[in-house]
């Protein structure tokens, strides 16, 4: 089966370092829900080197800080999933960053089922309502602009 | 009304560093689920400065690798949440470390209703049933000894 991350490119990141990208999710759980990859396939958060791994977490946190400026809010999830028993579905090690609101799912913590079901459905089924591909383009377009626009204005973050 | 993670000292942490502790948590939600805090009382993640961020981010990783042999997995969940909307109920940051096994909970997402269950109760109530303090006591003693030998035998992790 075909890796659904490696498949992604420099027109479905919104954010970038050398090694990794902030792409849009296709079936967000709420609006802003995103991943940050390894650009080339790692499986695993233990097989990143230090320096790599270090590049991840502190590019994340940027992300975080910008979803979190773009989508009005101060409140996120962050999580990461290794191995379908802790409900990893994408073989493509990922971090979740999700902004939240007060409630924005039935309870703060929906989002989790939420998410191991999206993930589920991303591989197996068409059955989850996703994106279409230009609105996926379009909202990707739309926060590369206006994340060079942050950044730009908040250049030490 | 005072922080429960700023009452912990050097007998509650089982792995440290300069900033940062790990702690076993008072009510887990599975084996081996442990708390990474900051030492000094902080509340969000972008409280922390770049290399304290990356501190804690490093130590995080090699708390869970140390978790993940003393319970003989290699599966694990790995969470922050911001902000009650997020699920955070103890405002003292900290980063879920959680070992997973297949068919450990009904369903591989049930950690996080529980987690968030267990971070209300631990403020709120004694309802949920929390290890005694003894019992607590001795299994940060055994994880103390157990990551001394493991990391002799692993320097360079």
């Amino acid at each position: 089966m075909s890796c659904p991350f490696c498949a992604k490119n420099e027109d479905d990141f919104f954010m970038k370092t050398a090694h990794f990208a902030a792409i849009y999710n296709l079936s967000p759980i709420v609006p802003g829900h995103s991943l940050v990859i390894p650009i080339a396939h790692v499986e695993s958060l233990f097989a990143l080197s230090e320096p790599d791994f270090q590049e991840m977490m502190l590019f994340s946190r940027k992300v975080m800080r910008f979803l979190c400026d773009y989508f009005h809010t101060d409140a996120f999830d962050w999580a990461i999933q290794e191995k379908p028993p802790a409900g990893q579905s994408v073989a493509h090690l990922h971090v979740h960053l999700i902004p939240r609101y007060e409630h924005d799912l039935p309870e703060p913590g929906a989002w989790y089922h939420r998410m191991v079901e999206q993930e589920k459905q991303q591989i197996d089924t068409f059955a989850r309502q996703r994106l279409s591909i230009p609105r996926l383009q379009e909202i990707t377009y739309k926060l590369k602009e206006a994340a060079t626009s942050y950044f730009s204005h908040h250049p030490n973050i």
